[in-house]
Parts: structure tokens; sequence; C-alpha cells
């Protein structure tokens, strides 16, 4: 049997995931949620249906069951978990710029086949041209995790020509396209991520200089070798071991961009951060950033993103989820870092 | 018998400290240490010589005898030590600009007496004024102590009108006068000090706001009460747990200028820092300095500083531990926190 959002069209009724079952530590179990049938909801005037095709899956997706992490809006038990974004088709509109089969992106988005969103007051909902790629390029590239990569290399770390970038998280969403822009600026790139593997994506397919496998032990030696010129602009979103030997590998005046630290979100509670010593020596720049913030660039960015895109300077990587019912797997997959580029959750199939 | 060199008009030789046993962790034991007479040296043309008075105090004199403390040059078993200042009386001169008489501060000084200084490669030699104030002001408000303050407050974390600027080690050297400075700046200035005694001095003789006491306990929830708008700039210079209570207390957009970690260069070895998923969430600017890398600004702080001191509008106090001989305790004194304001060590007298 498919998965139960590819089967949808035959459905009069709504799919939704209810969290039912406090989630510990660790993976997500299958058994913290359940799939439950609803009536489609009614639409009131200014509103839209749209039926969701992907679900953006990201750290804050773990981190919403996780007592500990005081910064995302915690899930309710008993009530149907929150995605950062998806990528939908309109099926009813009771708003005049919306039409049945029109298709966007939003930032608001709940664990459920069908949901409604009100045009007018839902921030950056964009609708997708689909001449430009694939759908998910709209929850990647061209979405907040696109947003957040650009912002922290063009406005945060701003690496120079010939400047050494190096970026953690290198084949995930956020780091793959932080390096991208890293390449766009001049500077040379050097990743770091998990395993063989993930280090040839990144320097193959992504056109990083070098790549590091953290998982291969002697972290701070391989910094140094990868990084020879040492490090001038570092972006972040990992935090532990890998933060502390880019710390070490900074030059003086160095600059870190700090968008977030997935390691942070998973239920094992924060680790220390490096000793700021370091920082006062070297004289670093330590920004932490939240895309929202520079939303007066979104337009810029996302004209220069569709650009880039379109003239193969911008490659768009995706893991997909199949299932509404398998959300947590999509989780889990993210966690645990078995994701390379954009962790999404595919809940239905994409239009014909 | 008084201290050594307040016998030195009766000397015609000098005194010099000599660093003959490997200091392990903790305060500084006495034999650690060897006090010793040497010819006094002669001097070449363009060369003057000093008798150091005040010899400069600071975290880096104990940091120079920690092997786990690289980020200062380290003192050489069988060698004399340093110290990053002192301010001393010409007694002879080689050079045209400087006569005996002359009063001078430098930064560069050796735990001797009688030291040879080169005016011509010496930077940020400055001559001394003696109707300013005490001799010991260019070692504090108008040394690099104080020019370290004033680049933290004006140039780097920049305290607004009413804004709340959290200080630590609000009664030793550069907290004290980071603190004043903010006050001139217009914002709430709230310090941190250890002990009753200690927050007395820094609100009733500085001029803060409030002062917490760290050593009372409950440091979190004393930061809470005594900023109760939050914290918008944070000039730090401690570490450890004061570092993560100011984290937590931090505004959104917040500032932390980082000048140094006291806390970490007793030989105790690094301590963790916080974790920095706060400073993406609250989108924290954390900015190490140094003050050396603002030489173009150096001129406009001591016109500043100085007219400040003449306006009463900058108090400056010290602690003195007397004679050569004792200039281990002068650091165990600062270690230990038993010092108001800048710690120096006397190690002769002031000139008639």
């Amino acid at each position: 049997m498919p998965p139960y959002g590819f089967i949808v069209m035959q459905l009069a009724e709504n799919l939704v995931v209810r969290y039912v079952r406090q989630a510990g530590p660790g993976p997500l179990a299958a058994d913290t949620f359940a799939l439950e049938r609803k009536p489609l909801p009614t639409l009131r005037e200014g509103e839209i249906l749209i039926r969701n095709i992907y679900l953006s899956i990201d750290a804050g997706s773990r981190a919403q069951f996780d007592d500990r992490a005081d910064y995302v809006i915690k899930a309710t038990l008993g009530k149907v978990p929150g995605s950062s974004g998806a990528v939908g088709e309109v099926v009813e509109s009771r708003h005049p710029d919306w039409r049945p089969g029109d298709l966007l992106a939003t930032l608001h988005a709940r664990w459920q086949l069908f949901q409604v969103v009100v045009p007018a007051t839902e921030p950056l909902l964009l609708r997708i041209d689909p001449d430009v790629g694939p759908l998910a390029m709209y929850l990647g590239v061209l979405g907040m995790v696109g947003f957040t990569a650009y912002i922290g290399i063009f406005h945060v770390g701003r690496p120079q020509v010939g400047e050494t970038l190096l970026v953690s998280a290198a084949a995930g969403a956020t780091g793959a396209l932080a390096g991208q822009f890293g390449r766009i600026t001049g500077a040379r790139v050097v990743g770091i991520a998990g395993g063989a593997d993930k280090c040839a994506f990144v320097c193959e397919r992504l056109g990083f200089d070098a790549c590091i496998d953290y998982k291969a032990g002697n972290l701070d030696q391989a910094v140094r070798v990868a990084c020879p010129q040492g490090v001038d602009v570092y972006y972040e979103n990992v935090g532990g071991a890998i933060q502390n030997a880019a710390f070490a590998a900074m030059n003086d005046f160095g600059r870190i961009a700090l968008c977030g630290q997935v390691g942070q979100y998973s239920g094992v509670g924060a680790q220390a951060g490096p000793n700021l010593m370091t920082a006062v020596l070297k004289r670093l720049s330590i920004q932490g950033f939240l895309a929202l913030d520079h939303l007066d660039r979104h337009a810029t960015f996302l004209d220069r993103a569709v650009a880039w895109s379109l003239e193969g300077r911008l490659q768009h990587h995706t893991t997909l989820t199949q299932g509404l019912e398998n959300i947590h797997e999509a989780i889990n997959s993210l966690m645990a870092g078995r994701n390379i580029g954009k962790q999404l959750c595919q809940v239905s199939v994409e239009p014909g």
C-alpha cells in the first residue's frame, strides 16, 4: 500500500498526526504519534485550503518535543504538531488572489494533509513558479534554509575573495547552501561533514574546495590541514566538539556566524561552549542571527537565488521520507545525520 | 626594615627578581623567585635609565607562569619575568627628549628596580604630567586598563542612554573604569563583584546604579532582580559561572564586549564557555577585543580621560603591595580578588 497521503484524491477527509505519548530523549518512537482521519475544514471568507505536498523537517521539528529546549514553541500532548514550512497546492479558495491548482510555500504548517491558510496574515507566503525548478526548492534553496544561509554569508560572516570559509554540517540543508554562497563570494570553502560519502558529495556535487570527515577522528589536526591559512569565517550550525575545533583554527579578527546548533536539539541536553578567552585573544566577532530579522533583504535574496539556481551555480538536494505516518522517521533521519541536503516529509503527490 | 626598593637611593646597583623554581597552580610561593643585586646597566646612545616606582600587576602577570595559558609570552626559568607596565622616573638619559627627573609610563617593564628604556622603539611611552593626579593613574585610568575599558565601552559594547550595562569584576581595575565610562554614556550600570564590601565600593564610590554580590549565591536570580529590563551590553572579563549568568540575562540583540577572563589565568585550566545557542536565539554580538588594535584612538582617549578625571567623573583606586621582593604577593592578591581597583606593586618611592 502506498503511504496514506498518496491516495488522497480518493479521500474527502483530512489526515492529521496527533501527539499522543510523551516523547523521551533520542529517536522518536512510532507510537509517540497517531494518524487520524478528520472532516475537511470549512473555509471562511479570505481563507484558502491547501493540500500539503512537502513538510519541512528541521531541528525545530525535534526540539518541539524536548522540554529542555526553551527556544521553540512546544508541541502540546493531544494536539497536532507543527512544521516550519510546507509546499502545497490550493484545492479550494475564498481569497481573490488564489485559485485551485495554484502552488505555494508557507512558513506555518501542521502535521496534516489539508490545512487552512489565511493569506492576509501569513508572512512570506510565496507563490511558486514551477518553471524555476523542483517544488521542493521552495523549502530549500529558495526557502528559509536558503535565506538563512544567504544572510549568514552575505550579511554576517561576509567572507572576502581569497579568505577561508569553514562550514559545519556541510552536507546538511543550511550548510550546503552556505558553502555554495561562499563559493560565489570567491572565498575558499572548506566543509565539515560526517562520513566519506557526505564529504565526497560536498566536494564533487556542491563544489567545496575541501571537506573534513569529523568521524575520521583527529578533528583539530584535520582542520589545520584543510585550512592551511587558518579560518577567516566560520559558518556554525552544530555546536559541540566541531565548534571547539573551529574556534581553535580561527584567524585573528575572524568572524563566526552562528545560525543554530543542530546537535543541541535532540533531547540530550545542551553542551558547554568553547572557552571565550580564544575570542579575546583572536579578537573574534561572534554573531548570532535569525533570518527572520532580515525580511527587508528577502526580495533581493529570492531574485538572486532564483538567478543563481537557473545559472547552475546553486545545487539543490533533498532527502525525502514519504508518508505523513512516517514523519517521525523523517525527523529521526535528520537527527541521526542520515540526510543529504534538505530533509523533507512528502505527504502527498506533486500535481500531474 | 623597609622594602628593598625604598632604600634605593643608597644603592648604586640594581635589584632584580629572578624566576628560579617552576610555579605550580594556585598562589605563587615565595621561593618561586629570588631577589638579586646586579650592577646598573650602562646606557648606549638613545637610551634612558629609569627607576621603576610602580609595576602593573594584571592577569597576565600570573599567566606567564602557566604552561596551559598559550596566550601570553611565557616567563623563562632562570630569567627576570615581565610586567605589562610601569611608572618610573628617569635617572639617566642619553636621549635628547628625556632628562633625569622626568616621569613616564611604559608598557614594557621587567621585575627590577632600574631598567633601560629605548624611547624610539617603545610604543605608547607616556610623559607623565604630575599635575593631573597621582602617578599611579598612568597605570590605571590613564593606562592600558583605562584604554581597554574605554574601547570596550565606546567602540565595542556601545551602550545607549537608558540601556542596561552589566560589568563583571566591577571592583577590579578594568571593570571599575568600564562601569564609570558606562555612566558617562547615560546607561544604567550594574556591576558584579565578590563580597558586600566591594559591592558597597562599586555603588558608593564609583557611582554604579547597582551591584550584585556573586558570593551571595543565586546569581541568575540576582542578575534578574538587578536588571529588570534585561541586559543590553555586557562587559565581560571573568568567564565561568558569572559569564553564564550574564548570557542568560541578555536581551535580544545584546552586545558582549569580551576583554579577558581573569578567572582563566590562574593555573587552574580553562573552563568551558556558555552554550552558544543562546547567542543565536537572542542574536547576540560577541566581540573579543584588545585595546592595542585601536591605537588610532589613544590620543582621543587620553584627552577625554584626563578631562573626565579632572572633572571628577572618573574615580581612580589602587591596591598597593610594597616591595619588589613581594611582587608574588601582589599577584596572589589580584588572583584571589583581594584588590579593589588597580593592583600595583610599588617597588620604590615617589619622587620628593
